[in-house]
């Protein structure tokens, strides 16, 4: 099953006390596809995986106990939300996010910053940070990358983000230049601050190791209380829709050393080519012994084709957003189940699909109980989405094992048909 | 444990066939409460039963499994609302209720009359039915008492209702009176359309026995095929706030020899002491060994009171409305999880309460949820609320078989504080 392991990158990666942070299994040989295994506090991740977006601290229309038996194997909570409501001090008092909301299975949380950019209100922009008034009660606040730790921190996920700025599309040079370059800036000052933020924990624990060489920061991991335990941090990659810029930006990142890395500023409303070009032009510079992260994308054969490039982790609203709209994902392509065509059809939404609403339910039903507004509905779209994502990737995952993931993806995307469905995003 | 069964209403009752359709197991010496059996073709029902609301072919925000996890034995559908959406053809081609929406327990439908008086526009009331526009889209249609019986034939409940009018309150004493005439001339046309239907079914199976003499309608149940197997039809006491009018109708109604009956006309805006004296009045004149029901109520200890006074079934949107804003039933009255003091209260919405919100979720999370607008928030409400109803009604059962229902219901009622919240409906 592992055949096609690719000697170069067969290491085992991990902390300076030998903890495998991040184990590879396969490499695909006609492709970057690669399949790995990555540890954290709450349990492990494998790879190439799917983060079910629990933006307000709940994955919408979901219970933990759904998430489990659809085998999510991460979510990821929203910073900058969970921030301005319920607020930091009643997440602290329920004794971080895994408490709050019932979830004992690893979180990623973001750093907080690209909603700011697309929600908050009078943002301002300046090298200490980002000044704004949240979207709730208008209440003014400033994030920078050390409160952006700090926030993180306390919501105990198990992999952190790095503070960046996310440039719009379109953008000029010049602004992704400087832009690009702050947020390294921006990157180090939050590896600086995680340090701080270990070292203040590993000293209230009674222990006063002085923060110095490199790989301090695992080592205090393993010292740190569970809410705070093993926190892997992840540095982005900005630079726009420019390759020199996203080459510069990620090796500047990578200069840094971070636990894993991520491709942000893309599915900002660029082309599709941009988009997958933009991730060309950073991928080759980051260590392949570490996880790669495309940050809030995309539709399945983006997945697919982001896979191929050597991506391992995918976050997106997409499953849970569109199946809100009536819209339910299948291998070709999208249906809306509002259309009348559903209204007398006895299947299932996918044929041969496990998940609980194609086992138990109609397409008809199902429409009957969008179109009526019934929250059944958006529930039974919201499993199917979620499971098929991430069958997807369970999917891709064998074919890399058995080493035919390259035709899988072809196949796949050339069956799949993006319908106008797609775009409501 | 059946030690309080009364000798009078200790018989059995069923069919000429000797089917046991409504089996008594226990009175309670000191109040008119009573435990029995009620069987119908999809399931037992154990009364005092509790019927969750199924309006539009969904218990808002739960699902068939869970429902069954409830332990929910019985569900109610709404005929005006299915007639409207998505439309009997559309329930017909997926072979009835139950099929369509996945839910192989029992159902009861409503005739309909009920929402069309308090939702369609332009009705108008004749000897023959009511006419009206949806409130959908407006289209024109007819609902006669024979045409109620077709639709919820088709829709294949278990038990079905007779089309009445159900009077407003405040009502004059002449309104009233005449309208629970025309009810029970409409009650009488309701069975001999269940015969002819009956009949229909019987024919269309290749037999030819003609309908005449009394408990045919019964035998003929035993005939039918899947989707109409033994109807049960339930007439229905209306009569205002007018003890004589009560008395007489419920008469005239037990005269006609219905499956059960219900108490109509309540909960409609009166004050409790009027609800109280309406069920008091028509009850004495209903048959001890057929199932009673008070339509559309009500809180937790009007269910108790109405269980002292012999009613066997209730249904009501109480527990999945109130959900939706927000407002949990504990032994204690009702708690608004949006109030500011549940921000950061660790505790279950009930303590010892094993439903799946308060085992795994608390009040401070569920309040985040509800404020956030997160769907979750009132399906865990929602689930709250129905195991509160579905529990106390065990609860009412394992009292009354003990003996000890009396006290049970005043130290239930004594306890039970009513805040404005309960106002909303």
């Amino acid at each position: 099953m592992r055949l096609n392991l690719a000697p170069e990158v067969a290491t085992i990666t991990g902390s300076a006390q030998g903890e495998q942070v991040f184990e590879f299994l396969a490499q695909d040989l006609l492709s970057k596809a690669r399949c790995a295994r990555l540890t954290t506090a709450h349990g492990v991740i494998d790879t190439p995986a799917f983060m079910p977006v629990g933006t307000q601290g709940s994955v919408k229309g979901v219970s933990p106990r759904e998430l489990h038996a659809l085998n999510a194997q991460i979510i990821l909570g929203n910073t900058y939300h969970l921030f301005v409501r319920p607020g930091l001090d009643v997440i602290k008092h329920f004794g971080g996010l895994h408490k709050f909301m019932n979830w004992n299975g690893p979180i990623l949380t973001d750093s907080g910053g690209y909603q700011i950019f697309s929600l908050a209100k009078l943002r301002k922009i300046t090298e200490n940070g980002v000044e704004f008034q949240n979207h709730i009660d208008g209440a003014r606040a400033l994030i920078s990358p050390e409160i952006a730790m700090e926030i993180q921190a306390a919501l105990g996920g198990d992999i952190v983000m790095a503070l960046d700025e996310c440039v719009p599309y379109p953008c000029e040079y010049d602004y992704a230049a400087q832009s690009a370059e702050m947020t390294t800036r921006w990157a180090k000052r939050c590896k600086g601050a995680q340090e701080v933020i270990l070292s203040e924990v590993e000293g209230s624990r009674g222990t006063t190791s002085k923060l110095s060489q490199r790989d301090s920061s695992t080592a205090l991991r393993s010292a740190r209380n569970d809410t705070f335990a093993r926190q892997l941090l992840f540095g982005i990659v900005q630079g726009g829709t420019f390759a020199d810029l996203r080459k510069q930006s990620a090796q500047a990142i990578v200069e840094l050393d971070f636990d894993g890395y991520a491709i942000g500023g893309v599915s900002v409303g660029e082309p599709e080519e941009e988009m997958m070009r933009a991730v060309e032009s950073a991928e080759p510079f980051l260590p392949k012994d570490k996880p790669r992260y495309a940050m809030g994308l995309g539709t399945p054969p983006q997945l697919l084709q982001m896979i191929a490039r050597g991506i391992d982790m995918f976050d997106c609203v997409l499953p849970t957003r569109l199946a809100r709209n009536g819209t339910a994902f299948t291998d070709t392509g999208t249906l809306n189940l509002k259309n009348a065509e559903f209204a007398r059809d006895k299947r299932p939404i996918e044929e041969n699909c496990v998940c609980h609403a194609c086992r138990e339910f109609s397409r008809g039903y199902i429409r009957h109980l969008v179109k009526a507004e019934e929250i059944l509905g958006l529930r039974l779209i919201t499993l199917h989405n979620l499971h098929f994502y991430l069958e997807l990737m369970n999917r891709a995952r064998a074919e890399i094992e058995r080493g035919t993931f390259d035709q899988f993806r072809k196949t796949f995307v050339a069956d799949y048909k993006t319908r106008d469905a797609m775009m409501i995003e």
